[in-house]
């Protein structure tokens, strides 16, 4: 397979990808489908891929202020802390790696699997007298991008805030050049309630300013 | 003395408040005076006074949004968090205690001692690209309030946050009922760069809202 990548057919529409990105000379990345994704309860048998995902997002140090090199001991103790909701999105897999010329590449048809692309967590924003405000937090694996699974997450989220009775959700801190998130979050109902002048120091762009943003729950 | 109390002697200004109050059969709350104050960094000997000083203010439940039946061991562990800047305020106390009615009391002065009379910390309010912006929490003791030492934690906690290296300190939830308090730091430059509707439930008064209050720390 390795040598005889050019004169490679093409059995799909990915391999067919592969096969024009070997020709290429290039590297190509596998993107997963949210075929029948599902959104539940995280178990212990997801800290794996939670961390994965996390472990991706944060390393990126543009969208969370967290350590870019937390361990994943304390990523999972943050994500699954006492009080907190955690979540994950389970969809159809098409592939999970990538097809680097000069290496053997399996049809990712044969590798399709159930596979966790996104993970979110729902708790009380305060302890006390606070504590009827909601925070959450969501990470989606850059495989599953710009699908809808971060609008599909967020609305989830809102249902399930709904149900365990929370009054309002505030995110405490949406970097601002994070437009993306921004977006979806103000088509969801929130408005920016809050701005903190260069609070974030963005690993391309500088000091830039951050966001609070709110929305009620209640009529 | 319990039951010469009626005829007991003012040897000074305190004990003629205690005899006054046991004449009138009143508990009589004796006050601490700031003499020779020092704010220093916490030591493990000061846990006990610190929490003493947590839970009172918890307790009341209108200034924070912790739970008021906080543990001591939640909150000292909160209150000397990993990467958390520990300070006390110690003063001359003239008596720690109040003088009831059938009672012994010996002259405060007798017992006059140092003792921690306020607690704050200053923290980083975010990790990673977020850990130029300072966090700060501020406790006194109710014996020692309303005699500027609010105001003395909160000025050296802007120098500290200063050598520190800090560029801007945020208060994430400053409830719009405590009004000394938004004083205060409006004195001290902050500015209330948010409003959180309905985000406190406050014990007396219902749902209020909350500010979040910002100023920076470099020109």
């Amino acid at each position: 397979m390795a040598r005889g990548a050019k004169a490679r057919r093409a059995c799909c529409v990915i391999c067919a990808q592969i096969a024009a990105g070997i020709a290429a000379n290039e590297a190509v990345g596998l993107q997963f489908r949210l075929a029948a994704m599902k959104i539940r309860p995280a178990t212990d048998a997801d800290r794996d891929a939670i961390w994965n995902i996390f472990h991706e997002v944060v390393a990126a140090g543009d969208t969370y202020a967290l350590d870019p090199n937390i361990s994943r001991e304390d990523a999972l103790a943050y994500w699954f802390a006492p009080g907190t909701h955690t979540y994950v999105a389970e969809g159809d897999a098409v592939g999970d790696g990538v097809a680097v010329p000069g290496k053997p590449t399996a049809c990712p048809t044969i590798i399709r699997a159930r596979q966790i692309l996104g993970t979110y967590i729902l708790r009380p924003n305060q302890s006390g007298g606070g504590s009827h405000v909601a925070n959450a937090g969501f990470m989606v694996s850059a495989s599953a991008r710009r699908q809808g699974l971060g609008r599909a997450l967020a609305e989830y989220c809102l249902s399930e805030a709904h149900r365990l009775r929370f009054r309002a959700m505030q995110f405490n801190y949406v970097i601002s050049t994070n437009t993306a998130a921004i977006r979806l979050w103000q088509d969801l109902g929130f408005e920016i309630v809050g701005t903190l002048a260069n609070a974030f120091r963005h690993p391309g762009k500088g000091y830039v300013d951050v966001y609070v943003m709110y929305r009620s729950l209640v009529s």
